[in-house]
């Protein structure tokens, strides 16, 4: 028999992070009493997945197509930060230091899963550069093993570009850090990067 | 503006377990690609919100009612076995030691948060024991604080029903326990329990 408590724990299992123990926790939390979260949720999910779709220009998650950052005529129009996630980009405007456009690649390079360009957006990266004149592309790929080769596949791919400057977001210790407790490729890069003061 | 993104992650930080870390990255997996896993979690949440009620015989959560444990004839009608969540009642059951019947409390005693008998399914079992002929009642609770006060509330409460056997679930070092990493309470609890073999 369809046992719904049981098709729910599965289905939440299935979410990044939820293990059969946390579901359960999860689905009993939703039965205890008032069952007016549950409904809420129920709403809000079918919400995102009915209106959410990805900007045509910037291939941000938005209900609106283009979305806010990119209908915003304040933001710079010919700067745009390449990043590999919506919530990459959540960060770096938390950070109030850009004021530029966005282009979320939705993943970084992973060829031995199967990521590779074609799988990122990456194509219609190269068709917003064709029909918009953009001045610098800053590359905010995380400085992983799969951010880096990004963000290097795509200084190659976009070199031919006229008047682009590429730029790529600076790897070092982190403010607040501690040199003592930063990694050695860390540290290697920050020294390496040093500047004048 | 109303943003559906930002609303379902707030839904999602009031399910236990869930930070704004975990709520984001679980939206921003369901928009990735298909969107068939959402509409089916926001088609199961609603589910059990709408159609899980609580049995009227043992307080588990159901479609049905009475549940299917109670409507089995199979399990004995005389015993009942007294745990204080539906997670509880489904480790015993995967213990497959136990073939009666279960009471949910839905908590335990714990005053000082304001969880006092009236909050938890006390009355329930108080009027079932007067309408079924029950011979063993087993205290399952947890052996906490609050599982070990709610237990010996429910002996003192129901001392006084004829005929009525109370017991209560043995504490001890667990199968596969190494005595070496076991707590003293539980060590302590292991001796004075000790049994002839």
């Amino acid at each position: 028999m369809h046992d719904p408590i049981l098709h729910l724990i599965r289905l939440l299992t299935r979410l990044p992070g939820v293990g059969e123990r946390s579901a359960t926790r999860i689905v009993f939390s939703l039965l205890a009493g008032e069952r007016e979260l549950a409904r809420d949720l129920s709403a809000a999910i079918l919400d995102v997945a009915e209106h959410v779709h990805l900007c045509s220009e910037c291939c941000n998650l938005s209900q609106q197509d283009p979305c806010s950052l990119c209908a915003d005529p304040k933001r710079e129009q010919d700067m745009i930060c390449v990043v590999e996630t919506v919530p990459d980009m959540m960060a770096v405007e938390r950070s109030k230091a850009y004021h530029g456009r966005y282009h979320i690649l939705h993943g970084a390079l992973a060829p031995l899963e199967g990521i590779t360009p074609e799988k990122l957006k990456v194509r219609e990266l190269l068709q917003r550069l064709q029909r918009t004149d953009v001045r610098e592309l800053i590359l905010a790929t995380n400085p992983t093993v799969e951010g880096e080769s990004t963000a290097l596949y795509l200084r190659k791919l976009l070199a031919s570009v006229p008047g682009l400057r590429i730029t790529r977001i600076a790897t070092g210790i982190p403010k607040g850090g501690d040199l003592e407790f930063i990694d050695r490729a860390t540290l290697a890069q920050a020294l390496e990067a040093r500047r004048e003061i």
